[in-house]
């Protein structure tokens, strides 16, 4: 390597360090302010996130950083890089223009709107009150648009969105695989609401003892190889998971006393998330690359272990013994009524509260409602009844008012337009994962039945989880399952599954 | 104000506001790694506080500070200044000259040799390994040496490291008032240890079930008037308390199985120093000045409530019951006799465990040893045999191994020489303070005694809490007394305690 591209180099990994460093260190102040900072120190903590985040887009966006891009992106340059770095440059390039387009008083101007929308979408979620959110929702639909102007559309305005949370998703792909998906559920939904075998659950709606419920989920992390070396579980109004670095990443859960499942499967949901950002290879430390590649591969694992080994009857067949131990009067029933229990579909309003079955389609209401608003000029005041048609069309259900429709989600009031598609392309990704998985460890399920899921956890790593952002979402899938993104294995997942507990 | 003047106080009160967001966010760093941080956090962790820290050390000495400094301290523009800005200059000038003054790599090599040292000192305290340690003492007491050179000598070389944390504070004075309180203490505390009349207090030793002292805790601070809609308690091996802002204070304490008087005093120490940031006026709000005006005024308060309160038998007359139907098996004793056990005088080897009468001696050592080293150039090889001599003489206890005497404490490794005086002027400000109270406060000890406790603090936060660094500890003495430091108070209020509890 020349002298100068070592220089250059050099300079360009230390911003990228410091860079990673103000990432940390905004971490934890989110982190502590969702898990229990003081109210009277909000307006402190606020100036102390604006000052740090300030000086972090300074350093991302320095014309120095354009500069040495520049000169290692230089087809002489690039060559001797490592993989690392040369992913390193790549990656960087991508956030740092899309930085530098934005005009600072125009993002301000966002920021300052995104943030008070969020704060009135608090208040007319629980009111229903739509009219006092539409302006906004326009507002930052407006903004939106003239974000896709300055980046550049790609095939469809919408795609410039998508992109941003799955590199390299396209309308075009979704459009095939959201349409084989729903073209499939929509009567597998029908089929399950009319089954005449409808499994009781009344019996999770008893009373649990909060900290007895707390004692397994502890149990159940360390059985699923969560490292509380390198980790923490606390509590939150909203569960979550955040890498601070891979030898800290914290998640949340929240104790329900009369809903055992809430707790249960939310920290078997963040564990997941979890596992994938400690698990990422040492020699990224410390860089930007030291995190998950996308939203739908991380959320891809997040499901996996919620639902394909937490949700299956193996994983029960071994741990509801020791749940039954802990609620020995709750839990009465045998272990296949529990299993049937945890797995009830039913066709609801509410996303968030959906089943692994219908959650699918709530996701496909909201991506066809992105694209109708970016791709055809759907304005805010024609989306209540737009939603409410499509729940009723796929659901079969329809909102009362706003607040359980159009308003439920926080995501458009922040701006997290081409957000929700990597909800479910994390169920398909999962479930095309597990075809291979099933294929090249014969033995899973029965690991799994005797509670050693350290190989699936190792299976895992070696696929996905050490490579943090070095690989793209369509280069792992494609590595892993030898194919393309394919919906017909989350199809043929939900089919088998559902269709016995439903006895179609 | 002049248009010049105007712009210069606003980017120097942005500065300040940046400034004190680093230090904010810093703050809530070292806290979540003293509270339950991932070990295989640390590295990530030190780096993120390495670039953060180096920031806010770029923004305090940059060379447009010092020119806004200069500016604003000319005599059209100063005068025109209210006293918070008037302050907020002379106290930044203050660090400034002091920062800028220490060659940025002197300073790295220090902040590497002292973080060594102390990770050193770890080790060498428990295994009472001297040897190994004085190499490391004598190269930070010659750095502080030439620090003391950079900076430039008070009236002793000393005086240069007490001014740190006692601003104002100089050797004369504290000859004068140390050399009283010794003259004063050694006897006292021989009579004592000689008294026939020595307390029982083994049934302290009982198990104490730590919830129960949680929630006793808890209990405690609620009635000594901590916000906790702007702090939160949480548990670490060594206790502290730091103020994020005034809205966000936060404190820990240790709960001992067989010892309920460690989390218990603790707490309320802990409580003290937390109040007093809770109550800086709001006009400090994000400046550099809504903080504690020095260690000692700082060690007054959380010592005031441990001791003059906390430790009192009004204070117990009211709780005891409390506390005994929180542990009516363990505590059988009438409170004369719980009163008495938790005052016991016992001359001992380690500060941290002393009672508040042998305590100040412990300090004595520890200032005369410093003098010594700075000021008539003692050698980190003589310190042990000095040490053993002092604890003999003032204490007539002595150590069988340095790990309990000369290592005891981590300050030196730090390079915190100075610092320990704070511990005792604590006691003399609070024993001062309070003899003005009991004056103004005619009814004190029966609000004491009926636990309306928000009057005492009510009233000191009028006279201190307020002004933050707004006025120096000499100011906030003699606004409050009348009177310059007077060893007298102290001296007077042991013996007036102790005398009566060891029926002398």
């Amino acid at each position: 390597m020349t002298t100068k591209t070592t220089d250059t180099l050099q300079s360009f990994r230390e911003r990228i360090g410091q860079i990673k460093n103000y990432e940390e260190a905004l971490g934890v102040l989110y982190w502590d302010l969702r898990t229990g900072a003081p109210r009277k120190g909000m307006d402190s903590r606020s100036a102390a996130i604006g000052t740090l985040s300030a000086r972090l887009f300074e350093l991302q966006t320095a014309p120095e950083m354009g500069e040495w891009l520049s000169e290692l992106e230089e087809t002489g340059a690039f060559g001797q890089l490592d993989e690392i770095n040369q992913r390193l440059v790549t990656e960087t390039r991508k956030e740092y223009d899309r930085s530098v387009k934005i005009p600072p008083k125009l993002n301000q101007e966002y920021v300052v709107l995104t943030s008070q929308a969020e704060s009135l979408w608090e208040e007319v979620k629980e009111t229903g009150d739509y009219a006092a959110f539409q302006p906004y929702l326009d507002k930052i639909i407006t903004y939106t648009n003239q974000f896709i102007d300055l980046w550049g559309a790609g095939a469809t305005r919408y795609d410039t969105l998508l992109d941003m949370y799955e590199p390299g998703m396209t309308t075009a792909e979704l459009d095939q695989v959201f349409g084989g998906l729903r073209e499939k559920l929509v009567p597998l939904v029908s089929a399950v609401a009319a089954s005449p075998h409808q499994p009781e659950r009344s019996f999770l709606g008893q009373s649990f003892d909060k900290e007895t419920q707390k004692k397994f989920s502890l149990f159940i992390l360390e059985q699923l190889g969560f490292d509380f070396k390198a980790g923490r579980l606390d509590e939150s109004v909203h569960p979550f998971a955040t890498g601070l670095s891979t030898g800290d990443v914290r998640i949340t859960t929240r104790y329900l006393d009369r809903d055992v499942t809430s707790a249960l499967f939310g920290t078997i949901h963040e564990c997941g998330h979890a596992m994938y950002e400690q698990n990422i290879m040492k020699e990224l430390n410390g860089t930007t690359l030291s995190t998950g590649t996308s939203m739908g591969i991380h959320e891809s694992q997040s499901r996996f272990w919620e639902n394909v080994i937490g949700r299956s009857k193996p994983f029960w067949n071994r741990y509801y013994g020791d749940l039954q131990k802990l609620f020995p009067k709750q839990l009465q029933v045998p272990v296949d009524d529990f299993y049937r229990a945890i797995n009830v579909v039913e066709p609801s309003l509410t996303r968030v509260e959906a089943d692994e079955l219908t959650y699918n389609l709530h996701i496909i209401i909201r991506y066809e409602l992105e694209k109708l608003i970016f791709n055809e000029g759907v304005k805010a005041a024609e989306l209540p009844a737009l939603w409410n048609e499509k729940y009723r069309e796929y659901l079969g259900v329809e909102p009362r008012h706003d607040g359980e429709g159009v308003l439920q989600d926080v995501h458009w009031s922040g701006g997290a337009f081409g957000y929700f598609p990597s909800y479910s392309l994390g169920n398909m990704y999962a479930a095309q994962m597990t075809d291979t998985m099933e294929r090249e460890l014969p033995q899973m399920w029965d690991l799994v039945e005797r509670g050693e899921l350290h190989p699936i956890k190792e299976w895992l790593t070696e696929r996905i989880y050490r490579y943090g952002k070095l690989r793209s979402p369509s280069e792992l899938i494609r590595a892993i399952t030898g194919k393309p993104l394919d919906p017909g294995y989350l199809v043929a997942y939900l089919e088998k599954k559902y269709k016995a507990i439903y006895r179609l």
